[in-house]
């Protein structure tokens, strides 16, 4: 959901893509970006797409053809920037964990000193799977190796902890369509001094042009024109994550926490089992298990057509286990924690033993 | 400018990527382009970027690297054109013409006879030019050295006829913001049988995941997700296309013309010289030159703040040199064109001998 005074900044008139307005209010979405993923780097933009442009903008600007990218491989988008990071002509190094589960730190680290790659990327908030990924140590030992590390915040930004520079990520991406209540259309995106300082002495092509971060720079802090940003999705981000500031990061973590674990108490006091260990839960989307003998799409549509909720199946190795019920940013809610655990229980009674 | 009815279906609530009315809504958008696009095709989408994402899809999908690139090249988006398809890691030939003249039939078709390229690229609307490139002998000899011909559309489309089947077009893309009087944010683009054929014999994957028109066929026809579209930035396409259907593609072109045959004369009238040719001119996107001893920022600055009024300058080997003065869309009215002329008038009264 949307919050109403983001679909208000929707309405504002159109400026041009180079006119003065346009740079205050990127740079009002440049500021506030710093504040809403915990960081003091001074590049923070949106990238003109939607979340998987800027994982493939974060990809195809730090590698070079032939040079090693580790991802540490517990979900769907994981497999995701594997699969950017090879047509970018990379050689990809895995390291697999079943979906729903986490890297602990030591075989992070042994992984990455083994492999001692030019990048080390990894999922801190997997969407199929509702898994947190700590971040800590795989960034440290990412540095030891001189590697930048990517995170992948899509499903954590403006909903729980991202914590850039704490963490020591380089590169960091979102969406604007989960944690900030935003329409989807543009993807955040923030690079450390670090992954600059290797960008500037970067001397092959980034082998896109519209995903070019130097070119992207001298837009947004040269004013020089690259491609035509859509000020009405800037205008939307904006309003979005002034709504983060004025109701406070923390505040709004400690919001998704808590409906995240009235919904945990619910939906096991209704008998059912949650797929992610709970010290690894995201606050944003929780993957409980469908019941055995339940069909999930059976549930999933009825949910939709008698109760207007709309929530997720799994997918991949997941498909038919488990259910996606997000809870983010606008539609964080007490009300929205009671409204599903209602409809769930109506829907499974008779089916849990 | 950005018409009323646009700006209202900006506010309808957001649904899923994948929602059963999103697709709705994107077979609409399927439907009314191939009306905009003059074309028989059935693929027709919008891509998730800005118009420089529709010209870098239609790029990266039909080259391989180290294959010939053909581009005739007379202005600045050929130059873009050019730089892409080096990024995607062709060999690029190039025709050039100076900036402002428009390529005839023979030397386009000894150039590409000569060259004998994979692909054969030029820009129908040249918005750094304001002059029309006629495609049709171009798309004929790329298609009799097997060559798949890309016309960029980003200021033709609603304003004036691209006619993509009767030129032998085979891909083409253009933006939302100009004659279709849209906000900015998606990459309208179609593409032949003859291109697709093309790329179901690819084996190398596309360097892009995000741009790989494949998997964007997948998400479109079989719903198989790839990325988070922007319900927001379709409702405002839809919108916009249905206005265009509304109004009928021909009386849409008529109105354009007219709009700017009026403009040409009153500016001549004022004594200021067409820099293009006037069988070459668009109708979209006017170049009057600068006057000699007119300094042409401070005759823009006076139109910004003095009458409200935004035109561009020339760029390139046309800095200082022409204005680009855009009538297309919504706002390729009578009233403007009144409007631009009385302020020109105003501003240069005494400049011009």
């Amino acid at each position: 959901m949307v919050a109403p005074r983001v679909y208000q900044a929707l309405h504002q008139p159109i400026v041009g893509h180079l006119d003065p307005y346009f740079f205050e209010v990127a740079e009002d979405i440049r500021r506030l970006l710093g504040y809403a993923f915990s960081t003091a780097n001074e590049f923070n933009i949106a990238i003109s797409g939607t979340g998987t442009s800027g994982m493939e903008t974060a990809v195809a600007n730090f590698v070079e053809p032939g040079e090693k990218f580790a991802v540490l491989a517990n979900g769907y988008f994981c497999d995701r920037l594997a699969d950017v990071a090879r047509r970018h002509g990379t050689v990809v190094a895995r390291l697999e964990k079943p979906w729903g589960e986490v890297f602990d730190d030591q075989e992070a680290r042994d992984f990455i000193r083994r492999e001692k790659p030019r990048v080390v990327a990894y999922v801190q908030a997997e969407t199929s799977t509702g898994a947190f990924q700590p971040g800590h140590a795989i960034c440290e030992a990412a540095h030891e190796v001189d590697a930048l590390a990517i995170a992948d915040c899509v499903t954590s930004l403006g909903g729980m902890p991202v914590l850039v520079d704490e963490t020591g990520i380089d590169i960091a991406y979102s969406c604007t369509q989960k944690g900030l209540g935003c329409p989807p259309g543009l993807a955040p995106l923030t690079v450390s001094p670090r992954a600059w300082e290797r960008l500037r002495k970067r001397t092959a092509p980034v082998d896109s042009f519209y995903m070019d971060l130097r070119l992207l720079e001298s837009y947004f802090r040269d004013r020089k024109y690259h491609h035509t940003a859509s000020a009405t999705m800037f205008y939307a981000l904006r309003e979005a994550l002034a709504i983060v500031r004025e109701e406070g990061i923390e505040n709004r973590w400690e919001r998704h926490r808590r409906n995240h674990e009235a919904f945990v108490a619910g939906v096991e006091a209704l008998g059912l089992r949650m797929h992610v260990a709970a010290a690894d839960r995201l606050w944003t989307l929780n993957t409980p298990c469908v019941p055995d003998g339940v069909n999930d799409a059976q549930v999933r549509q009825r949910l939709l057509s008698e109760y207007g909720i709309e929530i997720a199946g799994g997918f991949g190795p997941l498909a038919g286990k488990v259910f996606r019920i997000g809870l983010m940013g606008y539609s964080s809610t007490e009300e929205n924690v009671a409204k599903i655990l209602d409809a769930l229980r109506k829907i499974l009674s008779g089916a849990i033993k």
